[in-house]
C-alpha cells in the first residue's frame, strides 16, 4: 500500500515525438511497463516533422521517477526536452504572496494607505486599541507558528524545512475559508521562548494557529498562550483532529445506529493528540473512555505518569481497569487510534462488540491495516488520503477560525470545537452516508461556511466575543 | 502651509438631490464657502424626481470634515445618504492579503502542495538548509519589523497603532519592487528582545526592514542583527533616508556645478539618522561634514557625547570647529536637516557660499519654511509630499530589497547605497532637472528597477552573495 504511484512524485516529461502514427502508443507502453501513472498528456504542438507534448507521470518515488525518464529515453524517436518534478516545481519561489486590498496608483492614493493619512488610523488605535481589530490585517489574520520539531512524520527537521508546510496551511486557510495565514518558524525549540516570542508577536495577528511542535512541550505552550492572550490559540495537531474524529464518530454511530453516551471507546495513544480527541468526546456525550499506551491501560494505580496520561487516570477508566490493549479492547464499541502502526490484531477487533468502528489514524501508517479487518469492522477511518474516511484536520481549521474571527472570539471554547464538529457531520446527507462515507471530502463546498457559522454561533453563546 | 485641504481627510458623500437645474452649483458653492476642495464628482445616477452622485470632498481636520457636513445638510433639496471618511475607509480590514501561489483545485494539487508531496520538500530543506531560498518564500519575503515607539512623527503609539504604517509600507513593497513584505509589529521595547525575537523570526524570511524604533535602541538593535543574521538587515529610517539623501545631493550638485569631494556641508540632527547620511556622504566623496546639535557643532572637545555624537566628533569637523549653527554654516555649501521645526534662519542661508543647497527634512515642520528662502537658496528639498522634491524613502527601500533577493545578498553594504542613490539621481534626465525638481516622482516607473539593478550589481561586486 506504500507503493502506489501518486502526483506527490509526479513528473512532467516534455517530449519531442517524430510525427508517424503509433508514437504515443510507444510511448504509453514504455512507461506503463516501468509502473508509471500517466495521469494527463497535453500542451500538444504539431511542428511538421515532429510534435511536442507534455506527459504528467505519477511516481512512486524519486528512484521511480529515474527509471520513467530512462524508459523514455530509450524509445527510439523520442527526445525529451523538459523533466520536471512536479512538487519541486510548485514550491518554486514558495507557496504564498502578500497582496494589496487598497490602491497605489497617485499621491492621492499614497497620502490616504500611507503618510499623512495613516496617521490618522495609527491614532484611532492608539485611542481605542479594540479598533486594530476593524482598522488593521488582524481582522482576518492567523500566525501559523511552529519551530520545526515535529513536522509530520518527520520529526525535529528545524523551522526553516518546517516552512513549505506552513505556507501550504496558509493556501488552505485562504483557499478553504479566505483567512489569512501567514507561516512563523521560529528558531528556538524552548517552549518558553515559544511562549514569549508568540506573545511578542501577538498585536499583528488575530488569532495563533501552532503546528508540528513537539509533545509535551506544544501542550504547555498551548495552555499557556491560551491564558495570556486575548486572541484565539488553536493547536491544530490536537483539536484539529479532535474535531474531526469526533465528526467521523457521529456519523459512524448513525450507521451502527448506536449513541456516544452508551458506547465503550478505547483510545490509543494518551498524549496531547489523545487528551483533545478524549475531551471533546466527553463533551459532546462519551461517558466509557479507556486510553491505553505500550504498557495498557492507563489508571489510577500506574505510577510515574506524566501529565497527560495523569488526565487520563483521573478523568477516563472508571472502572480502574488495568492490563494490555487486547484485554480492555474486548467488548469496546471502537477504537481510536493515535499511536503507532500494527499496535492492533485482526483478533482484538474480533474480540469488539458487535458492529466494531476502527480509526486507525496512525500516519503514514495505521495501527491496523484496513485490508485485514474489512470484513469484520462496520465503520474504518484512517489519516491517510488513499483510503475511504480520511480524518483530515483541513476539514476543522480553516472554519474553525472564520468563525472565531467573524465572532470577534478571544478564544476557541470547547463548545466551539463540538458545534465545529457537528457541523461537519452534518454535511454529510443520509442519503450519502455509508460506511465508505462518514467523512466529506475536504473540497465539499458546505463544509468550512458551515463549521464557521456553527463555531462562531458556540461562541457568542459562550459570551467569548469582544 | 500646515491648513491646505488633502486627500488625508478627504470625505466622500453620497448626496441626493432634486432634479432641478443648478443644484450642483449651490452644492459647489456651499462646500467652496467653508473651504472644502471637491476633487471628484462619480456615481451619477438619475431617478426621475431625484439624483444621487458622489462628491469627494478633500478637508483639512476631522473638525472640518463635520463644517463640510454641515454645510451640505444645509442646502434645501439635498439629502446627504452616505457621509464616508475615505482614509478610514481604505483601512477597513487592514490593507493586505496573503494570496496562494499554488493552486489548490483538487486531491491532486493537495497531494502536491501540502501532504503528502511537501514532506519531500522540507527534507530537502532540512538536507540542504540554502534550498530554503528557492523553495519557500524566503525567496521574496521581507519582514518589517517594528515596536511602534517612533512612529512617523508621532512617538511611542505601541506595536496595534503602527500596525497601519507597517501595512502600508507592505503595500508600497509590492507594488514598487514586488517584494512580499509583511508586518511584525512586537510586543516589547528592550532593544535585547528586540534582536533576541527578530533572530527567532528569521527562518521565515528573507530580509528584515526595521522600521519607526525609536533611537538610540534602533541604531544598536541594527547593528546587532546585520552581525547575526545573513539575510538583509536595513534600518529604514536610517539609510532610506540617507540613499534618498545622497541621490537628491547629487542632482542639487548637477545644478549648482559643484563637486561632493569639494563642498562643506553642515548636517543639523546628529542622532542614527544624521550618521547614516553623513555615513553615505562620505562614502559617496564628501571630505567636509559638520554635525550640530542645540548645542552647536560637535567636535571631540566635547564632553559627554552619547554613542553617535561620539562618531561626528571622530569621523566629521576636521577642524574641531565650535559654536552655534550660524557660526558654522556661514560660507557651507549645503545644509541637512534631520532635526525639528525652525532651526535655521534666513540669515543663516544668506551667510552660506554661492548657490546654497538647503534640505531642511524634519516632519511635518521643516527647520526652515521653504517660501522664507525661496528667492536666495538654489535648490531646497523637504521631506514634505505638498512642497516640491521630496526627500522620500520610498524611493530607496523597494528597489535595494528587490536587488539585495534577486542578487541573494547576505546584507546591504554601502556601495549597495551608494549605487542606489547613483540609481535614483539618474532617474531625472538633464533636460528636466532643475531646481524644483532634483528628485524623480516615487511613481516614477523606472526608479525601482534601476535601484534594484544597481544594488544587485554592487552587492556581486562586494561579493557578498550566496
Amino acid at each position: 500500500m506504500a507503493d502506489t504511484p501518486t502526483p506527490a512524485f509526479s513528473v512532467r516529461i516534455r517530449v519531442r515525438m517524430v510525427n508517424v502514427p503509433g508514437m504515443l502508443g510507444k510511448l504509453a507502453v514504455a512507461i506503463g511497463e516501468v509502473g508509471g501513472n500517466i495521469s494527463a498528456l497535453r500542451g500538444f504542438e504539431v511542428k511538421t516533422a515532429t510534435l511536442d507534448e507534455d506527459i504528467v507521470v505519477n511516481c512512486r518515488s524519486e528512484a521511480h521517477q529515474d527509471q520513467v525518464r530512462a524508459a523514455v529515453e530509450a524509445i527510439e524517436g523520442i527526445e525529451i526536452l523538459e523533466f520536471e518534478d512536479r512538487t519541486f516545481h510548485m514550491h518554486q519561489g514558495g507557496k504564498i504572496e502578500v497582496l494589496s486590498l487598497a490602491p497605489v496608483r497617485d499621491v492621492e492614493d499614497l497620502s490616504m494607505a500611507y503618510t499623512p493619512g495613516v496617521a490618522r488610523v495609527c491614532m484611532e488605535i492608539a485611542k481605542n486599541p479594540a479598533a486594530a481589530h476593524e482598522l488593521t490585517i488582524k481582522r482576518n489574520t492567523v500566525a501559523i507558528v511552529s519551530d520545526g520539531t515535529a513536522v509530520l512524520g518527520l520529526g525535529d527537521i528545524g523551522p526553516e524545512a518546517a516552512m513549505p508546510v506552513m505556507e501550504g496551511k496558509a493556501l488552505l486557510f485562504k483557499h478553504f475559508a479566505g483567512v489569512d495565514a501567514f507561516p512563523v518558524c521560529i528558531d528556538t525549540k524552548d517552549p518558553d521562548e515559544i511562549v514569549e516570542t508568540v506573545m511578542r508577536l501577538a498585536p499583528t495577528f488575530g488569532g495563533i494557529n501552532l503546528e508540528d511542535i513537539a509533545a509535551p512541550g506544544a501542550f504547555d505552550i498551548e495552555e499557556r498562550l491560551v491564558e495570556a492572550l486575548d486572541i484565539p490559540v488553536f493547536h491544530d495537531d490536537q483539536h484539529g483532529t479532535a474535531i474531526v474524529t469526533l465528526a467521523a464518530l457521529e456519523n459512524a454511530l448513525r450507521i451502527v445506529d448506536k449513541k456516544i453516551e452508551d458506547i465503550r471507546i478505547v483510545v490509543a495513544g494518551v498524549g496531547a493528540a489523545g487528551v483533545a480527541v478524549s475531551k471533546i468526546l466527553m463533551n459532546a456525550g462519551a461517558c466509557h473512555i479507556i486510553g491505553v499506551d505500550r504498557q495498557g491501560a492507563v489508571h489510577t494505580g500506574r505510577e510515574g505518569l506524566n501529565k497527560s496520561k495523569r488526565w487520563f487516570a483521573e478523568h477516563t477508566n472508571e472502572e480502574d481497569l488495568s492490563g494490555p490493549i487486547s484485554s480492555v479492547i474486548a467488548g469496546a464499541d471502537v477504537f481510536i487510534g493515535l499511536s503507532g502502526p500494527d499496535l492492533l490484531t485482526r483478533e482484538d477487533v474480533l474480540s469488539m462488540a458487535s458492529g466494531p468502528i476502527v480509526f486507525a489514524m496512525a500516519n503514514p501508517n495505521p495501527e491496523i491495516r484496513p485490508e485485514l479487518i474489512q470484513d469484520i469492522a462496520a465503520v474504518i477511518a484512517t489519516g491517510r488520503s488513499d483510503f475511504p474516511n480520511q480524518i483530515n484536520n483541513v476539514l476543522a481549521f480553516p472554519g474553525i477560525f472564520r468563525g472565531a474571527l467573524d465572532a470577534g472570539a478571544r478564544r476557541i471554547t470547547e463548545n466551539m470545537k463540538v458545534a465545529a464538529a457537528k457541523a461537519i457531520a452534518s454535511t454529510v446527507r443520509d442519503e450519502d452516508l455509508n460506511p465508505l462515507n462518514i467523512i466529506p471530502s475536504v473540497f465539499h463546498p458546505e463544509v468550512a461556511p458551515a463549521v464557521a457559522r456553527a463555531s462562531a454561533e458556540a461562541a457568542r453563546a459562550d459570551g467569548v466575543c469582544r
